[in-house]
């Protein structure tokens, strides 16, 4: 019998939303219903796409082209699809992974203002028509997210920008997940334990439907 | 009076060609008839660029996906072309580089068999209408060209590739002269001397023709 394909699963959600935790959360209800699964994150997954990641977060004198950091985004994405994600899927195991293209149509788009024809064509060109199975938007109010990414300390290239770029970001999620029919939305505004009872509650419903 | 922007010339040529030394040559002559000119090379030509190279031509356990590569490629052409090249002629100086897109065609298209539709669609996104002013193609048998770059040493991994390969790219090189009309071809086969010659006289009848 064939094995039958595993789930591909994205975390989405500005700075502070509590990807980091609610994507453990999610590993842990999975694996407790018997469920293989994979953590991975974007950009990275493979030793090469994490090198791609450095090049991307590290400070620099020379000022990064726009294009640039869009085909890095996406050069480390093929990696991430072709050497991990789809071995997994393949075998059944279910991947969860921190930000996928989604987070490219915010950041990249939204907040640096790049075209979203140009990351359509990306996406096209290195996805076909692979999306998520499911994408979980862990969407809160921008205040309240720069200031739990603050109390975290350090901010990298990627964080320390302003809240206008935040506003941008958090609008072009919230569009999508109007428009993309594998988009969740958990409202992180709640205590920790609600969101993580709701992002239990939608990968059952998700178990649900999918069975 | 507006600054008369610098010409964009590339050195094209599969292993052995002597690039490498012509392209020197053709800045002694440029130089000497009171042009500036700045040496660069691809893919590289900035820090994050080179760095990107670094990935790119650096031997790895990890099979590197042939997208991943080709996307590699275009983001350090995008911040070459946008932090050196386009600054460098619009301040009037001849840019002389050692490779670019068509190279992309010869060693991913009809090297490694990457689409040669993916190539266009990123050479339109990174480039818009932009195109080298002239192409010098130092052409020369496969069987010469090996042996020159075997008798140079160590071979990195793009030029530990066998015969069929660099017949492929030379025949993608050869093909695009007859159709790309900045291609200029010189018989890299003759002896270093009279390629040198050759190189120096198809510049004077480029400055002629622009002049």
């Amino acid at each position: 019998m064939a094995q039958k394909p595993g789930k591909f699963i994205t975390f989405e959600g500005g700075e502070g939303a509590g990807k980091s935790t609610n994507i453990l959360v999610a590993q842990e209800y999975l694996e407790s219903q018997g469920i293989k699964t994979q953590l991975t994150r974007e950009p990275g997954g493979t030793p090469l796409a994490e090198e791609i990641r450095s090049l991307l977060i590290s400070k620099r004198e020379e000022s990064v082209n726009e294009l640039t950091e869009l085909l890095l985004v996406f050069s480390a994405r093929a990696q991430h699809l072709n050497n991990l994600i789809k071995p997994a899927l393949a075998q059944g195991i279910w991947v969860l992974c921190d930000r996928f293209t989604d987070a490219t149509y915010a950041y990249q788009g939204a907040g640096r203002g790049l075209s979203v024809e140009a990351i359509r064509t990306l996406e096209t060109l290195v996805q076909g028509n692979i999306r998520p199975d499911l994408t979980l938007l862990l969407d809160l109010d921008i205040e309240v997210g720069a200031t739990r990414a603050r109390n975290r300390g350090a901010l990298d290239r990627f964080e320390s920008l302003d809240a206008e770029f935040f506003s941008r970001v958090r609008d072009m999620y919230l569009q999508r997940a109007k428009s993309e029919s594998y988009y969740k939305v958990v409202d992180a505004n709640q205590s920790l334990e609600n969101v993580q009872l709701a992002v239990k509650n939608t990968l059952i419903e998700f178990i649900r439907e999918v069975s």
